[in-house]
């Protein structure tokens, strides 16, 4: 017992001295203050210039205290989740004291969330979960064991017979698959619209974007600019639908995306509309071609439940997309457009609130 | 059509404005190469002094090229997933232009994969995969919505009837609950080892170990060091055995993790043998003492299936993981020892190694 309590001893010891950093205060970053000003802090004592760029601010200086220690507060800030990262010595670095990430291909960024006190729909709130799948299936298209994420609704393990409509959602240039979870939180607003009875229970599927680059990084050749497609409606939809108990018609199937995710939404959508009846749009490059489905208005109005586009007043694409919109009215294909304001342009906070405004729609039809 | 014809050209334009940085040559890093040397690039243009710190090599100066492109060659490596950071003029930054990454709360580190050339456990290959679930369980003992990851089996959701046994799998110090999923890969492994017919199919479930921390971001005071102990018990395992096709039974049941989420494995096992009866200390912080347990040797060795416990000879834990082992000798309680070499220490190059070890004699008695 003697040895057992030395032992315990040396464990305590242990966890205290590989927890700390010896030498340094416990530090904590981001800290978001009741009165929604956000701290940040950044150990660096050799730097000689940290700034903070936080998608709520301009890129700002920090302060030097003791120790090394760079802080800030910035705001009062309107309640969201923000991608930031320091800017130290001009080379962008993430919050190393913050576990929560933007997944990305090229940048690397961290995120702080702002809440709102009771809770809003982008929040992990008291109510019957989904869960969220990480995937892998094999793809001819890519010729590897390809991967994605899909949302199942709260219950879906327990109502054995019940079946559910799909809606594919893509996210962005140099975003990876995980970015409409991790980012997007495309799982906690549906909890949270499904318990307030504003959406319907359905699968969200969520592949990996930019086929070409994983199939670089794991040694096969990219044959062409139609991996995507090809992998969406022959690899991933078999594979969903063998694999997740969906409808398999067309009235219950719909495909969305952000940014170049957008553009190929709309492409695999309105090339396929004995698949798909509901289109979503969000500040998404815009500008597809598919032959005879915008010269033949009537026949494709008849197809589609919802086309639904939205962007940013302040979004770089804004111009695109307006004349995209312009075009789609001039041809008579009807659609609905939702313009946004103040939600900082081309960014997940709008990607986020599309969200929230266009779920409710899909499959009520 | 003219006009759709100039969208698509605006389009193109948009994408290639927006996926290349202008003035730079496009840069990959990590780049694998064939003689499995691995060339590192980092853009600093300003940086005085850029280091690769990779884990299987002494930290090494990098060498500035043409447009602020840092890069070094190093190797050729012995196969395996190692992590690595540049240190930039003093300062840890990930790799920008990598997507895989170390899920931790204190440090950010990417990933490099090295391969063998027909495959490894760890590697995603053609056979059936199982698949990973995040999921969301209301927590008494955190007094919020926790969450953990689940891996089921290939062919969980075809097997209706079948039920599976559970390995409850814990993270280090400063570990999130993803880092047994996308450092560990102990999916990939245990979909290998099942095609291999080498270990049983079950279920995995991963919890965050560090429930204080959470809470504390999440707006809640922690009430005490048995917060982790508690929601195991009493919310976690009850959420799985109600959702999953779990079989709930001591002989069925086993848990384990590396670091201090080995030594908390072998608190709650230890102190559970009514409900675990295969325990896994990997690189632990070990010292438990469980009243009762060590010294009635020939009560608890009947209790328990497997005692295993490996530890690196170059971990700085390994003195005190080697008293253990000779505690646990000298009271008589039966136990695996492992000990290993040349695989870094304590690092996640062992924790892998350690489940490839591990992960077929679970539930073979």
């Amino acid at each position: 017992m003697k040895k057992t309590m030395t032992l315990i001893a040396a464990v305590t010891l242990s966890i205290m001295t590989f927890a700390q950093q010896p030498g340094r205060t416990p530090v904590s970053s981001p800290v978001v203050n009741s009165d929604n000003t956000v701290t940040f802090k950044f150990v660096a004592p050799n730097a000689k210039n940290v700034k903070i760029n936080a998608q709520f601010a301009p890129t700002t200086n920090m302060f030097k205290g003791e120790n090394g220690v760079w802080s800030i507060t910035l705001g009062p800030v309107v309640p969201d989740i923000y991608p930031y990262c320091f800017i130290v010595d001009g080379v962008s670095v993430m919050d190393p004291l913050n576990p929560e990430w933007f997944p990305n291909e090229k940048f690397k960024n961290s995120l702080v969330d702002i809440r709102v006190k009771d809770g809003s729909l982008q929040d992990l709130l008291n109510v019957p979960h989904g869960k969220i799948d990480y995937v892998y299936y094999p793809s001819q298209a890519q010729s590897l064991e390809a991967r994605a994420i899909v949302y199942t609704p709260p219950f879906y393990d327990k109502n054995k017979k019940e079946q559910y409509p799909v809606f594919y959602l893509i996210s962005g240039t140099t975003d990876t698959e995980e970015v409409y979870f991790k980012v997007g939180r495309v799982n906690y607003i549906l909890d949270n619209l499904i318990a307030q009875g504003k959406a319907k229970p359905m699968i969200v599927v969520m592949p990996y974007g930019n086929p070409s680059l994983y199939m670089q990084n794991n040694g096969v050749q990219p044959k062409g600019m139609d991996v995507f497609t090809s992998d969406v409606l022959n690899d991933l939809m078999p594979f969903i639908e063998k694999n997740y108990r969906t409808i398999n018609d067309r009235e219950y199937r719909g495909i969305g995306g952000f940014s170049r995710g957008g553009n190929q939404g709309l492409a695999i959508g309105l090339g396929n509309l004995d698949r798909f009846s509901y289109l979503c749009s969000y500040s998404s490059f815009t500008g597809t071609n598919i032959p005879g489905v915008f010269d033949n208005a009537d026949q494709t109005n008849s197809k589609i439940n919802l086309f639904w586009l939205g962007v940013g007043l302040d979004d770089f694409l804004y111009g695109n997309a307006k004349d995209f919109m312009d075009f789609l009215d001039e041809k008579g294909i009807k659609n609905t457009k939702v313009f946004t304001e103040g939600k900082h342009g081309h960014t997940w906070m709008n990607a986020r609130y599309f969200l929230f405004e266009t779920l409710p729609l899909l499959f009520q039809k």
